[in-house]
């Protein structure tokens, strides 16, 4: 392992971002400070520590900043070697990159644009959210020959570390639409991502009642459709 | 170099995304066979090679095929590690992905802003891009402590082939606000990036009339117009 001697990480409790980088760092073993901003009103020191996006998570090594998810894990997969959560084959890597890309180009659309919308328009945000599901399922099966039961082989990798740390946003969106949206004879692979990822040791810390992640969503989603043009 | 028999690039002649990947390959020395697509009327095996996005550029190595400018470029990296793109140093090479990240977030939307708008609008995204600008320069300057020529030094690196592939739309932007974008006094690491990689004997075989450029964008502008909401 690297020596890294301070390791801090700023977050917000809701964000799946921040859940992947608090799962990562778990998963190697790395032990760190949590800082909980408060997003409508930001710190001084996350204003200074990512001053472009002015956003969280801020992962800071040392003393020195990483400001978005996606390259915080690669950091911390390079920073910290064991267990990897890429696969070392340069052409798997990629493929794992591709759909890390897909997931969150697609997904955080898809969320918004289900919370945020009523009747018709949500009905289709949802069947474009099951396609997307579709698509990643099949695409990780045919690109990474998973045998299960995580994406990533018998232990968790990139994209179990993102897709499981969505999960319990999706369990409300799952609420929201009245259907079962991950399902086992569907989505095999996805079902069994999640499933085992929530059952992972490291995840006993970053648990977040399903109550209060959905009083969240749904104050955002009220205060969205109020200042939605009609 | 790592062994590969087939390497094939499926690209536009008009795209800083495929030109990434032309000037990429050629900075490693890697011999390549290339197919042009036509936009309007995609052919079945970019289909069949990139049935998520549909998009180029494909790259094709030994019949696998990776889509995703950024994840080809990291692929060409680890695939083909002389010249290396992107630093060792794991902080640096965050710092290089996050820049490259806020390249590809804010360019291409900034692009398009000023290309499909004009009077007000207009002035109003050329602001943002100017500040976009000066954010990657002083960026990149504090957090790679470049002496140049290049961002990555002596050598051209990911975001040298980034924004210096994307430098032959730059030109039609400068025409189309009507001021230099890219000032020596201003942005002197950007500036100089571009100057030395438009130099590098890479970019020969893929230069871009600025006049055939200017008519493309032109064409998109004016289609865009025409169909804006009044």
């Amino acid at each position: 392992m690297a020596e890294a001697k301070g390791v801090k990480v700023h977050g917000f409790w809701a964000s799946p971002y921040c859940l992947m980088i608090h799962h990562a760092l778990k998963l190697k073993g790395v032990a760190y400070e949590y800082v909980e901003e408060d997003l409508q009103n930001k710190s001084e020191s996350l204003l200074e520590l990512n001053p472009v996006h002015k956003k969280v998570p801020v992962l800071v090594v040392d003393g020195k900043p990483i400001a978005e998810s996606l390259v915080i894990l690669e950091f911390i997969d390079e920073m910290w070697k064991e267990p990897p959560l890429l696969p070392e084959d340069p052409y798997k890597k990629a493929k794992v990159r591709f759909w890390a890309d897909f997931f969150y180009k697609k997904f955080v659309a898809a969320f918004y644009a289900i919370t945020e919308s009523e009747g018709e328009a949500q009905e289709k945000a949802t069947k474009e959210l099951i396609e997307h599901l579709a698509t990643l399922e099949n695409g990780c099966r045919k690109d990474l020959s998973s045998k299960g039961p995580f994406i990533n082989g018998e232990k968790p990798g990139l994209l179990d570390v993102i897709i499981g740390s969505s999960s319990s946003g999706f369990r409300v969106l799952v609420d929201l639409v009245g259907m079962e949206l991950l399902e086992k004879e569907k989505l095999p692979l996805l079902h069994s991502c999640v499933a085992s990822f929530v059952d992972l040791e490291v995840t006993k810390d970053t648990v977040i009642p399903h109550e209060k992640m959905t009083g969240l969503i749904l104050a955002v989603r009220e205060k969205a459709l109020a200042s939605a043009p009609k």
